[in-house]
């Protein structure tokens, strides 16, 4: 059942960013492999693969709740490239920003920006 | 020009809420009636009647970015509403109560969970 | 096994405050059973039992950083009143307070304070 | 000394508001009268009496403060009220929300707008 | 007009930064025109220009609204240094410093000596 | 007086890092030295060094507090160290993770796992 867990949260996790799974595993396990099936295993297995929203919007909810919180650009930057993969455009991506400078304000919205064009050269390469 | 912008923003804000235009207005225009050209006007003129995200999306991801911060319950709970209105489903706002316990933290889930019991009840009346 | 993982969160709950399983779970439940499932499932059956650290300096944690936070004050009163339930005193949490005017400023110290004596009045009764 | 520091404390405090100083001390020497001592010391004593900037200015740069952190409502409308008890005019109150407005985003200006309404009602007593 | 509304932005910008505009325009055209137009349009044509406030003290309370947030490190350092441009003296940017310490706590004071001690560096080439 | 503030803010710091008081005086001092005066003064002579907590167990409530506000990486993982310092085990810091993981999102508990990496490899040198 453990197991079952832990390859469920990769399985939503190679869905993001098919390079993610070992990534994030070597990662995390370095530490503890309880992040991956604890902390993961409730942000994927449980919540993220449930079908009442699809993964493409969640991935928009996630990138707006991580811009307007403003405390990890790395993870911004992580799902906007997700966003991508799961079939959100970069015009989508803009409107997002926008949207934010209105409810989380102006340097917000530039962090947000500084996220987005790392995405975008990624996503380029 | 100046009433078409205000004009403008108001209409969008009777989208979200038909009783919002005259409450708000009254509200702001008492301190001054700079706040709903400039404010109102960024916010609802300029950015959030762009057509590319439709309005019910834009709505989902107002309601995720105030859960994360946690910072405007009285918004929150108007903008919960307001996704209502635009066609947002309960168990739609569920899913968003979900992902941001993950990306914010229980405590935000939690708030998040008072404000939809109230817009719910609003939403009933 | 869904069964368990309920029961056992709302075990450690009941560590916290006797009276709480109750009135939590028919909050939650009332607006859907994932979140005890899922929300308190990951909180209280995953985390939060852990042998690691124990529940008493479990909670001062907890009120430290909602102290920090600032956005929860009814979960920042609650978890006062469940840190002096698993054995934290009075006096320990004024120290806390200082530690918080430190690292998180003197307003969410302030904060804290009208927390701490609702949580000190509730536990008088 | 010690002493001194409380009175010089409450001293900056009654410039604030006249009626703040047995309120507050009231207040904080309920839980411990550390708090009078360490927190307002600090806060009174050693920073905000410092001649560099004067109070005026001082105020408003803690109401851009609050409203920006958006986690102290009490506060800020205390900081509102006390902004006008040194010479800040509504009209600056008033600038400054927009400003906020701009960066820390427009729920934050609308928590501001409510805490500025009922510290001008104050005033207006 | 609207060439009139992105220019007005980048005069206000100018004055805060001489070398900003064209560096800025780059960065947000970049990714889409509509951020110089709606974004600073906002920012800078219909709030930071008001005549309410002077733009020295504009900057002092933009300067102690992002030490306080503590999320915009880059743009920290660019208020601190379009403070100095508008007339602010350093011993100015360290009482805000101090009185940030206040009411946001010492580590975002310590946050905002980094950023201080980088744009007194930049000011001094 | 003031110099005995100052040597007692230092001899807290220094057991939290025997190398920090050079280092921390130096980079101070040199934007003003009221800083260690005001604000270390008022952080170890003041608030840490009082017998109601132990230092280790204090140690333990300021990364708590960190992770969850998750604005000062830096400020994080010297006090993570400081933690091992005072006798917190790596075992200790991985439950406050999942603790914040809990209170503050997965995204707090993903930036305070790589601010332990790096304080667990300088502990090791």
């Amino acid at each position: 059942m453990t197991l079952d867990r832990r390859a469920k949260a990769l399985a939503v996790l190679e869905q993001l960013d098919p390079d993610a799974p070992a990534r994030v595993a070597a990662n995390l396990d370095a530490l503890s492999d309880d992040f991956l099936e604890i902390v993961l295993g409730f942000s994927f297995a449980d919540v993220v693969s449930r079908p009442g929203i699809d993964l493409r919007t969640r991935e928009m909810l996630t990138v707006a709740a991580l811009m307007a919180m403003g405390t990890a650009p790395e993870q911004l930057e992580f799902h906007i490239l997700a966003a991508l993969h799961t079939g959100v455009t970069r015009e989508e991506i803009i409107e997002i920003l926008l949207q934010i400078a209105v409810y989380a304000g102006v340097p917000a919205c530039m962090n947000g920006i500084s996220a987005a064009k790392k995405a975008f050269a990624a996503q380029a390469v």
